[in-house]
């Protein structure tokens, strides 16, 4: 494998210009004055930010209609009328497809994203298609794809979801999700002690999906933080969402806070549409993972997303009315950093030893890269470049 | 001036491929069957969205640093605190600066804003020269400039503003501006009596930033409603932001939106960060004008904003949480036909005698378009053709 010299870069986090030289996939040296690394392929990018890999902590890859032809949503304005939208057209629309998941992971890939968590339906009807549409296309990919068993349709109250759900776990899908257990699975204590159960039995992340607002999803906050303890699941469990700690009040929101850091909760938010944006700053202040991922892109779910996650810092960013540097910089944190965490990527940044999975970006600052997310001119997975 | 020929193109509206020769700076036919015109230079468009040319509603060119370094942000959280930080750290950055405005009309060309109305500081200190600043960048620019006189740091507040306000419009300004007339001016009356007596004598529009939100802000509506009638300045009254009209309850919003359409007073959003974005659709449907800008473009009261009129549409569909295309195309229509109105516009369009103002994007329909936000493949203004 040939060594890759990154000229005159500036890493994240550096403050001054280095070099950065990869040997077998991992970074090697990062020194301020130059290497000389006889053999190896040099790429001059003086001036240009160096980021780690970009991680795409929530999304939907089964779902998507990418690299297709536009289709226009045809979805009412309710959850269930989206939910009977996307059942009723799957099988017109050829839901899902692995060439169109493939086009996504390689446009994902282009944008310098090296790592992916993505929410998988699982229900009686689709069975574990969509698992296996997603393995057959992260094999032909460079982009890391670790699944979440995603109950869409409830668990409770879709009879034979819990037996896929461990079905999927037992044939190696990373992380059990779970749904609005009050909102729509109407029974939370008993939705969580079945999704907490699967992760402890089968040594498996947990990552739940909780658009409950207002003081039922505070509540359900608590009863994840309560079983996250009690199980020893710290660092393992996330929310994806999580709308309702943007809705509360500061104190309540303190506590919800303060709680979900000794538990070890990560938080994942994908700044969507109107819908509340978690307090970034103040769950990092209280050293609450926080992650960021695209949600749905281009699905019967909604027709937005481009696979960037600059892009999506950005929203982030914005949606928290973020306008000083080291604000916007929470975001790009989330998108990178704070998603490894969330998702426990083992040696992952830009110290030696780490993997090489490296983007370069043409932006001077971390926030530029944010605010601007200009095209990626390098981007790098285990030490093979594949994008410059 | 030779003729152009869009080869096939799909004007929107159109609902079929056409040919649209251009003569003489104009629209000259638009034709579902081929065109033959002898002499004219032709582009093949065929598969591509034609759109009349992006109308830039609301924006600060006096304040930008587009086209230099980045400048990070340096104001606190506060109203008042960006104030001071902008009038502080002006002189430093070199503001206002013809060549940034001159760049970031560039950039508003390239990406098919025709047409651009701008606000600009009028204020003791710097007097008319950010109005000086524009005139002369937009002088070189194809870009279609009209101004605001915005008083930024109130008027009854700021004495001698009043004065130069008058100045401005004796100069030829194209409008007069207000802000918040109860919030930073305290004195809601009087501030609006002045404008609005203002605007008439000198036959100029009149567009208010109103971010005063809730109660405050509704009544404040009702003011601006009640002037307009009573002068008969229907057509030449827009209300920029017009939070409180995504705050109130369905009642009170209604009655509003009612009273606007009533009076013939456009509203102009910008949707930015997670402030609260009028009812879109509602204004919509009750006739009420609704055009979209971006507000500050890299400037010192924010670092966002790319000049692209299509990513802003996104930005507004996307707060709206429109989905579906026929909603999502609202938000084009603000971006076009709802600013050439907001601005009073003559001959704007895609039909005959219309100017030739038009934009090409490779999207097969107004919603991909707005979403998807393509780089422009042509961008032309009265007949020109500036970019392809």
């Amino acid at each position: 494998m040939t060594d890759v010299l990154l000229r005159g870069g500036l890493p994240w986090g550096l403050g001054a210009p280095a070099d950065i030289l990869v040997r077998e996939g991992r970074v090697d040296r990062v020194s301020l004055g130059p290497i000389e690394a006889p053999g190896a392929r040099v790429f001059d990018v003086a001036g240009q930010l160096v980021l780690p890999g970009l991680v795409e902590a929530h999304c939907h890859l089964d779902k998507t209609l990418y690299g297709g032809p536009w289709v226009p949503h045809s979805a009412d304005d309710t959850l269930s009328g989206r939910i009977a939208n996307d059942l009723g057209r799957r099988a017109e629309l050829g839901v899902p497809s692995v060439a169109r998941i493939a086009a996504l992971l390689e446009r994902m890939s282009a944008a310098g994203t090296t790592h992916v968590r993505t929410h998988t339906d699982i229900d009686p009807v689709a069975g574990l298609r969509g698992v296996e549409a997603v393995r057959e296309a992260a094999a032909g990919s460079p982009v890391d794809v670790r699944q979440v068993a995603f109950p869409q349709h409830g668990v409770l109250t879709s009879p034979g979801t819990a037996e896929l759900l461990e079905e999927a776990l037992k044939s190696g899908v990373e992380a059990v999700g779970g749904l609005d257990p009050a909102g729509i699975d109407r029974d939370p204590v008993r939705h969580l002690d079945l999704i907490f159960g699967l992760a402890g039995r089968y040594g498996a992340h947990l990552d739940i999906h909780l658009h409950d607002g207002g003081s039922l999803g505070g509540w359900e906050l608590e009863l994840i933080i309560e079983r996250t303890k009690a199980l020893g699941l710290g660092g393992r469990v996330a929310v994806s969402h999580a709308y309702a700690l943007g809705q509360l009040d500061d104190a309540h929101q303190d506590r919800l806070v303060e709680g979900l850091a000794e538990a070890g909760v990560a938080v994942v938010t994908a700044a969507v549409y109107s819908f509340p944006v978690p307090p970034v700053s103040k769950l990092r202040a209280a050293g609450v993972t926080v992650a960021c991922g695209h949600d749905g892109i281009r699905d019967l779910w909604g027709p937005y997303g481009s696979g960037d996650m600059l892009e999506r810092a950005m929203h982030l960013a914005y949606r928290s009315t973020f306008r000083r540097d080291d604000d916007i910089e929470l975001a790009l944190e989330a998108a990178t950093v704070g998603g490894a965490r969330a998702l426990g990527l083992d040696d992952y940044g830009l110290a030696p030893g780490d993997r090489a999975d490296l983007v370069v970006v043409p932006a001077g600052s971390p926030a530029e890269a944010v605010v601007v997310h200009p095209a990626r001119t390098l981007v790098m997975k285990d030490g093979v470049v594949l994008h410059n």
